[in-house]
């Protein structure tokens, strides 16, 4: 989650110098209209009085009076920060108050898991179905594998597949969004400009014998665990650790170097001594072109391919805004210690929106569509009060402003009836509101779609509104090519000083040039003379922007892995009366095969059969499985339980007489119809697309009874 | 397509590894039925005396007669060469006769492609409406760009995501193959097994000033090619410098360096000293983890996903071959000098199929249904004859042995089906032979699709049939782990040493292990105790192979972005009489969107219809375009044929009236039909699908004239 946000808050530089072409702008921008960020001292008095009345959640008696002395902790911290905020002191202070605060939170929702109803799942048994079917394995098993590396096999793979174009449906479609497809590796500048050369890190350390590293704050958390329950370490000492275990998260690199020292503090598996942290940034480097002077990185989120296009994507729009960049691409993060299965990996698939709109023009025309859907809402105030998650309509939650504007709350929606459609239990599903120091500085809002697992809540799909970014109120774009031979090494020094001109000094500048040819500049003391043909100042004026304003843009982000690995965790089964028949219900939409063909026998007789109903699905663009296997019809219906296929065609004896017709099942209820063979291919096309449902394809063909006693 | 070659002849190691856990076998690897590599010489008695049958090829004579004496020149050469292979000459004589024999080829091709009846395609008109309408641009351009790298953008993004969609369905669906998506990121480890660490390179050369580098071979050529046509240079070293210039694709490393230095070459650029030629491979290099201990690099292929799944893929399969994997996904390769756009560049998209079957039944169930299809085979020994490409029935071209067996055939004839209804024009579609110097040595036969460009035959996909790759008698794995552990730095040559043990010796071993818990071995004169726990032998005797026999593997493999280049340029007109109006005839299935929705003028009636339209459109999975700017339709109209929308709805003044109507228009013939409007998205759904065709809509609904007129 945090490299996450580190990811969003690096994108404004980027858009600076993509958007800088292309806006005009009379107004200053201090006479703009800004849009306020939400205080949460403020937003907390507004909402106190509404609890009462959307709070549907919690409501054991006995597990709340053993979350109250948490809430009650959580509270007492967040009145603190809020005091802090309020009193504007010192940035250190606020910052160790933080911490303190997650960390009660954490200890809050830890206990909130730990006493929640226990359902029977069992992750080991799930792992051992994906793996064992192929949905998906560690990559280069072969080789020993690699951490945070996964391959998708032909289940996985389809339903990613699936997946990917659901979304592609749901929201390029549906919303004519702009998808673009850009690349993976990109050079360094473009980092740099991004701030992910410069922030996108950890701190690590390494075992100064094996070279074996460790995540700095991982390992110093792990360290204070083990010395809290530790028999023989003192007291006082526990006591120390105590303070010190909320205060990991926010401390620098400085103060994890001390902890390491002052605890003397070994490597966890040799028992070495560990070096300082280090920075490590999470990019992969590599070196672009045969020179060794370009160096890149693999993009580490999808976003930046929309920003830099951003110039292209207007006018692929004819200037107009509001519109939507989308993509759907790999991105990739050197993780120091991958772990917990897809969830935190090292290369992975996003899809990401980028809506670009006035700031002053937030609402949606469709929001009304959308205004009466309950979402689950855990807004920062409640988190600071230790108060659970609530319900709200999110008409409602954006007329109390809990969340910003239509557009977000349009956006969270469409969210939410998006993961409820591919599988997601909306039970588990809750939006969590960024408290303001989780927040990039751009942003005035930001709710992350969560799914509670047998990890916790993690976080699917992160929802930002941005705020306002800053556009230059004039486009200064410099002839690089020329400065470059002019000038060589002083070359940037010059461009960033022209960039930095304001409007006034630039049209000095033109003045200058268009009189005399060319000008003289002083940058750090030195002068240079700039030529008129080195330079080009470009205005634009676009008459069709007769309002002037700044875009703010609203990025949902979605994490295709963490979707699915949801996706597996609530939808994973077992057969209730035998504990071994475990199997996958995956909605019919993202199921890989949407239907298994299964002769009842081997009986030669069924096979013409078999290959003429596997075309005609073919050719209805139903994927499908054909299985005909030895082994009971029971037992296919199990296997094909596992991977996920919704419907089943058996071939059976009443197949061969005329007229000819199969028994068609349905994987949830079991149920079984007989279907005419002719009718089969489109009945289960219109089954698997959702445009019929099984109840209506009950209602009109005879069930088939003799197969479930056999069964 | 160098590097493809180099790519293919990479596999062969790495499937050894994943496959060696599977196969069981009880005759020795000589005693297998090997199949032949086919020899030209032989083939091309074969074959000669069907010339005149199937050549329907090339009939201008006066083309012919110049062509004539460079026809001759191919032919000698190519009988030279076959007299080299016959008399076993030495190694080095007959790579000067192969070189020699490519350079003359290219030549007879140069000139063919130069009196070829001039189309009046303009490239930088075509480029500029790609770039314009942003089907695709180069990557990081606000940062100066990218050499090789591009973005798509929503035109070419949709019209990518077509193809794909279209390929899926084509390969996939239709022949239930096991599709993966596995990691980019590959560890050292895996490439060197490939060969790819060691074999994926060219030779580049450095500017000793700036540090610029060519490639070895291109410089060597283009300095060439300066000095044939300067005037101040001697006739004997003209002479010289020709016979010099077909060696140029055979050269050694050290060749070239002499080369260099024999003609003082200096950097074309700034005529600055060069270095010596370097080593450069092609991959892009990075490292994975935080220790900087794992090298690894961006997978330069996707074949190798499907290789080291192979044993989890045949499993998933139950054991039973064939079967296919299939894996779309990007690649990556750090070209010296990336050119000719979308066709040579660093970072692409590929689709590859890895058909695993048994190699005595190369026959395919399905191949009499493509049996009677009309390729254009360019024959290994048609090029060797410095003859024309012809037209085969594949189904005799696999009965006379020209194409290797059925199964290649089959794949050869898909691709064709696949490339021409993706776009491709199939006049400009042929399949050329690798000749047995290009092919890499497991491969027993290979044809490559190329497409006509201006930039020449290009390669689009590569169909090979490799060779019986050898799977170990038995299947050793060792315990790497406590291997590792107990011996270190000799972990690895002991694990050697086992793994290169005969059946008869890993029998001895398990024997000792098992009776006294433990063995010694000697290896490179040292002796190790190896205890029971470090090794497992695992004999894998699947009772449903009762035939044992060693995989091959035929692989088609399909280079993305070369295909849609080709179709672009295939797909560019110009509507006759006005020069200016370009447009682009994509198919509808990878149109970017398939229709237009025009209201005829501003007019406010209008919206609600377009509105209700635009719903309906996307209710029914169509993709398309509003397009309610101001503009005349005419100009509209063209827009929408400069983004290949096939088809145009026009909300018009009848359209208000009841029984409401509107005009659809189809992009190639211009064409206007009036259908009532709640018909209308049906229509476009089944149009845009291909499931009815234009003519019919045409008969079924009534001709619009009046608009024709005032376009």
């Amino acid at each position: 989650m945090k490299h996450l946000l580190r990811a969003l808050s690096a994108a404004s530089e980027i858009v600076k110098r993509s958007a800088a072409v292309t806006f005009s702008r009379q107004l200053a921008s201090s006479q703009l209209p800004q849009e306020k960020t939400p205080v949460w001292g403020s937003r907390k008095l507004k909402f106190r009085k509404k609890l009462q009345i959307y709070n549907l959640e919690m409501c054991d008696p006995e597990i709340e009076a053993q979350l109250a002395p948490l809430r009650a902790a959580v509270k007492e911290q967040g009145d603190l920060v809020r005091k802090l905020k309020q009193e504007k002191a010192p940035e250190i202070d606020l910052q160790r108050a933080v911490a303190d605060l997650k960390h009660k939170k954490k200890t809050l929702e830890d206990k909130e898991l730990a006493l929640a109803p226990k359902d029977d799942f069992d992750r080991s048994k799930m792992e051992d179905l994906l793996k064992q079917r192929f949905f998906f394995d560690q990559s280069f098993a072969i080789y020993g594998g690699v951490n945070g590396l996964y391959d998708f096999g032909p289940m996985g793979c389809a339903m990613k597949a699936n997946l990917l174009q659901a979304w592609r449906h749901f929201f390029i479609l549906e919303e004519q969004m702009l998808e673009v497809d850009t690349a993976m590796l990109t050079p360094e500048p473009v980092l740099k400009a991004s701030g992910h050369v410069e922030r996108f890190q950890d701190y690590m350390v390494k075992d100064l014998k094996t070279g074996e590293c460790f995540r700095a704050d991982h390992l110093i958390e792990a360290t204070f665990e083990k010395m809290l329950v530790d028999k023989k370490a003192a007291d006082t000492l526990k006591e120390e650790i105590r303070a010190l275990m909320p205060m990991i998260d926010g401390m620098s690199k400085e103060d994890m170097g001390a902890t390491l020292r002052k605890y003397n503090m070994k490597s966890p598996v040799t028992n070495n001594d560990l070096s300082d942290p280090i920075d490590f940034n999470l990019m992969f480097a590599t070196s672009i072109g045969p020179t060794g002077q370009l160096k890149g990185f693999l993009r580490p989120e999808t976003a930046q391919g929309i920003f830099v296009n951003f110039k292209r994507l207007l006018e692929f729009n004819q200037g107009r805004l509001p519109f939507a960049g989308a993509q759907i691409g790999n991105a990739f993060r050197n993780e120091i210690s991958p772990r917990s299965g897809l969830i935190r990996v090292r290369e992975f698939t996003m899809a990401e929106i980028e809506h670009f709109c006035d700031p002053d023009k937030k609402d949606h025309p469709k929001f009304a569509s959308v205004a009466d859907l309950e979402l689950t809402l855990y807004s920062g105030c409640n988190q600071m009060d230790g108060k659970p998650p609530e319900k709200w309509k999110i008409g409602q939650a954006v007329k109390e402003k809990l969340v910003a504007n239509e557009t977000l709350g349009y956006f969270m929606a469409r969210i939410y009836m998006f993961m409820v459609k591919v599988g997601v239990d909306p039970k588990r599903l809750r939006f969590r509101q960024h408290l303001s120091n989780e927040m990039a500085h751009y942003a005035c809002d930001c709710w992350d779609a969560e799914c509670k697992t047998s990890y916790g809540w993690i976080e699917c799909v992160g929802c930002a509104d941005r705020s306002c970014y800053d556009l230059t109120q004039h486009t200064k774009t410099t002839n690089k090519g020329a400065l470059g031979k002019a000038f060589k090494q002083d070359a940037k020094l010059i461009t960033e000083h022209l960039s930095s001109l304001d409007a006034e000094a630039v049209s000095q500048l033109e003045q200058s040039l268009s009189d005399k040819g060319e000008t003289e500049i002083a940058v750090n003391s030195k002068n240079f003379t700039i030529k008129k043909e080195m330079i080009q100042v470009k205005r634009y004026q676009k008459t069709m922007h007769v309002e002037e304003f700044v875009p703010s843009v609203i990025e949902p982000s979605f994490g295709i892995g963490r979707i699915m690995y949801a996706i597996f965790e609530h939808n994973f089964k077992t057969r209730e009366g035998d504990e071994q028949r475990t199997y996958l219900s995956l909605p019919p939409i993202i199921a890989p095969y949407k239907c298994s063909v299964l002769p009842l026998s081997q009986n030669a007789e069924f096979a013409p059969f078999v290959k003429k109903l596997s075309a005609e699905l073919t050719q209805c663009d139903v994927s499908h499985k054909v299985d005909d296997s030895s082994g009971s019809i029971g037992r296919r219906y199990a296997r094909t339980d596992q991977i996920a296929i919704p419907y089943g065609i058996t071939v059976d004896f009443d197949t061969l007489k005329a007229p000819h017709s199969a028994t068609l099942r349905e994987r949830e209820t079991m149920k079984q119809i007989r279907v005419p063979l002719d009718e089969l291919p489109a009945v289960v096309r219109d089954l698997a697309q959702g445009r019929r449902s099984w109840d209506d394809a009950l209602k009109s063909y005879p069930l088939f009874e003799q197969q479930e006693a056999s069964k």
